[in-house]
Formats: C-alpha cells, sequence, structure tokens
C-alpha cells in the first residue's frame, strides 16, 4: 500500500471549516487506498499574532522563547485536524515535531533538520492511522523546541516523505501549481505539469513564491518527487522532479519576474585583490541580502565598476554600510536606483541549446525595453529593467517564447 | 538562597500588559534575594477559545488531541513571560510541562502527577536564571502530551515546590486571601492570616473556591506550605500550612455558602443490606456528584430515608438515574427539591471544643432559618437551609460566632 505526505499550509487550515474540508481530502486519500502522513502549518493569521505579542513584550524576543511560542501555532493545527479526523469517522493521531523525532541543531528560529526518526509514525501508519504532524518545528538533541524558518512546513513535509520512505509528496496550497509566468502578470500563462528541481530553484530564487528554495534543495539533495496543486479544487497540480533525458528538449520552462528591486553600482572601484571581498563583507554584516552581483573587466584606467541588485526595502541600509568602505578602497562613489525589476528566463535545455539569450534580449528590444544588466547562470538568463517595462516585458518574452502553448521543444 | 515557587493564574496573565506586571513581581522576587520559578496558566479566555474550536470540530473531541490542544495555552504563556523577563534585563528560561520533567500517568484531560524531575530546572535556578514553567501540563512516559484537569496549575505549583524542596509557595490568584466567608456574601469578612490544610480542604470543598481540593490533598500529603495571595498588589494573604498546636484554640476558622444547590429524598427505603449501593451506584453511572449523604435509623416500619444533596444542573439526571431503582428496591418514591442552598462551619479547634454544633443551630433559630437536613466531619457542620435564606443565615452565623474581630478561640 502507498504512503503519500500531504502539506497543507496556513490558507488551506485557515479556519476551522478549512480543517474540516482538509480532513475529508486526508480520508478520501486513505479510501483511496493509501497510508497518509499530513504535515500542517500554523492556522493563517496565528503566527503573526503570536509575533505582535512578542514584540509587544520585548524589542528583541528571546530566539529559544520565540520558537516555544511559535511552535503553539502548529500544535493547534495538529489537534484540531486529527479531531475532525476522528470526528468524521476515520483514526488520526498528531505529532509535534518533538514526537515526529524531528531532531534539528540549536539554532533557534532556524534550525537545520539533522536528523528524522520516523519509528513511532512508521508505527501508527502500519496500524491504519493517518498520522498528523506539525510542520515547522522540530527540537534538538537535549529537548529544546527549534521552528525550521521560513518555508519550514514544506520542508517538514519534504524531509518526512524521504524519511518514511513515502511513494508521493503533494505540497497543498492556495495555487494550482507552476506556472509559465505569474498569471497575473501575463494572463496566458500556463500550468506546468513537470519541471525539475533545478528550474524550480532558479524560478523561486527568482521570486515565483510557490515555495522557499531551501525546501527545494532538500528534495533534490535527497531525490524526494513533489506536486504542488491546490487545497481548494481537485485539479492536477505541477511535479517537480529529477531532470530526465527529455526534459534537455525543453529550452525555456518558464520566466519569473521580480518587482521592488534596486541596483547599486561601486564606481571606479581600483582593480586590486579584496575590493569585492570589502564590498560585500559590509552588506553582509548589515544583513543586506543581495540578489545578482555584475562586475566587468577593469578598464584600461585599472578600475572596474561593481554592481548588484537588492529588495527595495534594503536600499538605505545598504548605501548607510557601502559609503565608508567606498571611501576606504578608494572607489569613485556609490550610485544607487531603486525602481527596477528583475525578469528571468529559466530552463534546463538552455545547458545544451544557445541562441535564448539572443533570443531574450531580440524580444525585449522588440518590445522597447531597455537592459541594464544581466547575469546567466547555466539554466537560467536574468535581465534588470525599468520596474514600469516588467509587464510589458514578461507578455512579451512568454509570446516569443510560445509558453502558452506548450513547451517550447528545441 | 532561599527559593520560592510563585503561581499565576489566567487572570494575572491575561494580556500582554499583565504578563509584564507578572515579570515585574517575579524580577523583584529575584532582587529581593530569592531564587525563584513561576508557574503559569493559559492566559485568561484562551483555553474556552481552543475548546470552542474543538467543539465546532467534533461533538466529542478525541481526549488524547485536547490534551495537545490545551496543552499550547500554557507554552504560550511560559514564552511570553520570559521574554517579557528577559526584556527587563533578567534572566528567564521557560519549560514546558514535558521538558520540566512532569511526568503523568496517561489519564488524558485528567492526569495524575507520576514524578518530577527537577534536576534540569535545578541546574537553571543555581545559575541565576528565572525557571518559568508551564501549569497544568506533563508527559507520560511514552512522550504523550497530557493535562492535569481543572485546578491543574495550581497542582504543578504544589508539587513542583515539592519537587524543588521549596521554600515557599505563592499562588497568585484575583482574591486578597481566604477569608472568614465570601465578602460578597458576608460585608464584614476578614481575610484570614493563616489556617490548616484540613480546614482549607474543607472550605474547598464547601464552595469556597480559591482552589481545587486537589491542589490542597496534593499539599498536605507532601507537607508543601503555600500563600493564597493577590497578583494584583502587595498585601499579605492567607498561609496555609499544617495544624499545629495553637490551632487547636480556634474553634470555628469560617464559614462557606454553597448556592444552586438542590436535595433528593427516597423515601421508605426498606432497611436491609445494599440498597444504599444500589442508590449510588446508580447515581455514579450517570455522572452525577453527590455532596451531603444523610441516613437515618430506620422507623420502627423497617424503613427508612436516604437523602442527598447535589449541583441543581444535575436534578433531572439524577431523578432520571433513580426512579427505576427506587422502584426495585422497593422504596416509596423520589422527592427532589432545588433552590436549597449549603451553610458550613469548619475549624479544627472543633475536634476538641463540644458545642459549635448547638451555637450554629441556636443562631439559625434566632434568625428564623429552618434547618432542612445536617451533616458533620470532625471539623465541620454543614447545614442545607432554603436558598432564600442564605444571606441573612450566613451574615448571623458570622456575627454570633465573632469571626469579622478575629479568631474565636475556646
Amino acid at each position: 500500500m502507498s504512503l503519500i505526505v500531504q502539506k497543507y499550509g496556513g490558507t488551506s487550515v485557515g479556519s476551522t471549516e478549512r480543517i474540516r474540508r482538509v480532513a475529508e481530502r486526508v480520508i478520501a486519500t486513505q479510501r483511496a487506498g493509501h497510508r497518509v502522513a499530513a504535515v500542517v502549518s500554523a492556522m493563517s493569521g496565528v503566527t503573526d499574532t503570536l509575533l505582535g505579542m512578542a514584540r509587544e513584550l520585548s524589542p528583541r524576543p528571546t530566539e529559544r522563547e520565540l520558537d516555544v511560542l511559535l511552535a503553539t501555532g502548529e500544535q493547534t493545527t495538529i489537534a484540531l485536524l486529527a479531531m475532525a479526523i476522528n470526528a468524521a469517522g476515520a483514526r488520526a493521531v498528531s505529532f509535534t515535531g518533538a514526537q515526529a523525532g524531528i531532531v534539528t541543531d540549536g539554532t533557534h528560529t532556524r534550525a537545520r533538520i539533522a536528523n528524522i526518526d520516523p519509528a513511532e509514525m512508521q508505527a501508527r501508519l502500519d496500524d491504519g492511522e493517518i498520522v498528523i504532524v506539525a510542520g515547522f518545528q522540530g527540537r534538538t538533541m537535549a529537548g529544546q523546541v527549534t521552528t525550521l524558518g521560513r518555508g519550514g512546513s514544506d520542508l517538514t513535509a519534504i524531509a518526512l516523505a524521504a524519511a518514511l520512505k513515502a511513494d508521493q509528496c503533494q505540497i497543498f496550497t492556495d495555487v494550482d501549481g507552476v506556472y509559465t509566468c505569474d498569471p497575473r502578470i501575463v494572463p496566458d500563462a500556463r500550468k506546468l505539469d513537470e519541471l525539475a528541481y533545478e528550474e524550480m530553484l532558479e524560478l523561486a530564487s527568482s521570486g515565483a513564491k510557490v515555495m522557499q528554495s531551501r525546501s527545494v534543495e532538500f528534495a533534490n539533495k535527497f531525490g524526494v518527487p513533489f506536486e504542488v496543486r491546490s487545497s481548494f479544487n481537485d485539479n492536477p497540480g505541477t511535479h517537480v522532479i529529477a531532470e530526465h533525458m527529455s526534459m534537455e528538449n525543453v529550452v525555456v520552462r518558464g520566466l519569473s519576474v521580480e518587482k521592488n528591486q534596486a541596483k547599486v553600482t561601486i564606481t571606479a572601484v581600483p582593480d586590486r585583490p579584496g575590493t569585492a571581498a570589502s564590498v560585500f563583507n559590509a552588506l553582509s554584516s548589515a544583513a543586506v541580502v543581495v540578489d545578482v552581483i555584475v562586475q566587468n573587466v577593469a578598464h584600461v584606467t585599472g578600475a572596474t565598476d561593481i554592481s548588484f541588485t537588492l529588495n527595495k526595502d534594503d536600499l538605505d541600509a545598504a548605501r548607510a554600510a557601502l559609503e565608508p568602505v567606498a571611501r576606504e578602497i578608494g572607489a569613485k562613489g556609490v550610485e544607487a536606483k531603486s525602481g527596477v525589476a528583475k525578469l528571468s528566463v529559466v530552463g534546463i535545455g538552455m545547458r545544451s541549446h544557445s541562441g535564448v539569450a539572443a533570443k531574450l534580449f531580440a524580444s525585449l528590444a522588440a518590445a522597447g525595453v531597455n537592459i541594464q544588466m544581466i547575469s546567466t547562470s547555466e539554466i537560467k538568463v536574468a535581465v534588470i529593467i525599468e520596474e514600469a517595462d516588467i509587464t510589458r516585458a514578461a507578455r512579451a518574452v512568454h509570446a516569443d517564447f510560445g509558453l502558452a502553448n506548450g513547451p517550447l521543444l528545441a
């Protein structure tokens, strides 16, 4: 009998009525002949309420105690879901992260999973029970409560699927799956039937926020295929799987759009070892997360420009951190600009097919969109453009790569 | 350095502002030179909200899952209180019931404490930290979450005080202490400085609901003295302690009043072995809790009347359970009446001084109050009277025993 791990996010369990619907779906899965383990998040809004109380009591709440506090959110959901399933005539048993044997390191608020001991869950599943597991949380070897940070419930589900050697892992969310582009921007965006982990990673890190990169990386590392699908309907979702041969034929899988970006250029940086390190150490110390970094070859003057992008909310912090560094390394100055956006084209087939970048640039040129920065990886080409141009650019590129009609084959 | 266990109930931690005030009190206790362990309840209202959600999902929620659900209430409070203390410059660390080593049996929703391993808490206290413990909860040997039932946080505090060999145990609540009578009924009721466990037990089981009997019994069994006091002011409270010699001189410590009672009489019960057992087995099976039971000697007819009191809300259930039994044992019938109340006079000194009952009856007669039933224990005389008479009766008895002016000495 096959084993399915299902994960339901905060919106899917956002009220008792929704929890009841999740209970029905879980039971239907069991009645279809599967063993089921369901991972759940805190009911939507609960985590924010708890964080609000914490902030009323402390400007910088103790991280250990934040974990104790936030872990109550998922603990509430597991108990309610187990009750709802029991009330509907099936048998369920809840597990907190600690009870599920999810052992983490001791980094409070962003712990890493070290090990999962699935023995107790396995025994309950073998006994015909539905197992309900609190996402986002674990415990240290010493019994401290820990949480896994953003996207933690997805991570729990993927890790559980690996530990239980599940046949399927289904991530239920409030969208139908992964699309060729955000349908709010490109109305004829198409839901993908499947894509490779690497493609999902590039899309996730490029702004398609269906899942955090971290969970996808974990799934990739441990070879756990999963399906992203909606908890509000029965439509099939998108399968995220290991790369296979025929994927090479798909040159472009999809595009992603990230708004609210800013770009910073440090001009005329003297071309000597250690200057880039000084720059990015300063940003890291100021907790500024940097996205794309571009540095071109030095001018004949022996100086170069270093540019990078970041979220526009971090722009002031970045500028404050950089100005002393720019003086110190003898750069000419710091130029900063918000109001830019990133457009990325992703596909495994790019690796073996040239011409994607050229085609992208031609498409943007035809749409009258100026490119400010370019960055590429093996399976991605990203450009930074004016934020005002992003919708026009995305629609043009989506159309020119024929993404609405099915995968573009080489 | 002395060790104080403090317990704060749901009202005392009912908002972030109140949690902040509890934090201040705990820190002040530490700065006065004590080691402090604080036991806290769920914020007032939280448990009801959780139970409300449970009932929306299930007419009879699974007890195991109810415990998982309800335990989140205290877990939230410990984290918030620890954060508030840390924010105010002291050092605190929270413990769930499980982390505090509170091991119980497996009776979900009303578990009994089997053992407490205080090693980890002791280590933190020795290290100068304030220890914050979730009341009301524990875990089984197998790691299941359990709760202790009504009054469970008081029980946690008393048990912790025993396990940690605390010098003091302070139960903070929303009243100033234990009074000679309920001040809402007898305006000149006086706060008691001290009373014996047995007196507290008789008062608690007679309606003075400052604490559940169970916690007092536990304190008595393990010899843990405690103080009941208010979390809203700095007034000294009432010390509940082991009986000592001079207590014998206090004939009457206080009186308690219990309204909303009903009385049931099974008339002309044939005087033969087993009839009383049949009656009370039937009530027990119907989950009816019986208070005072009175049976007088048999008439010359060979029959007797058995009377008992109960909460008036249970009256219909009791009548339904009794009617078949009355027929079976050959009794004449079942008479039931609500609208009665119980007045109890309690004092250890009664044991060695006669005349308390006579004085009580005389006081009631002078006030024109008719006595319907009488029941006595070693340190208590209780009468059942019309509920309409209870305020007049309590004031007359309180005055005649001189309770407003200080203990009545023999």
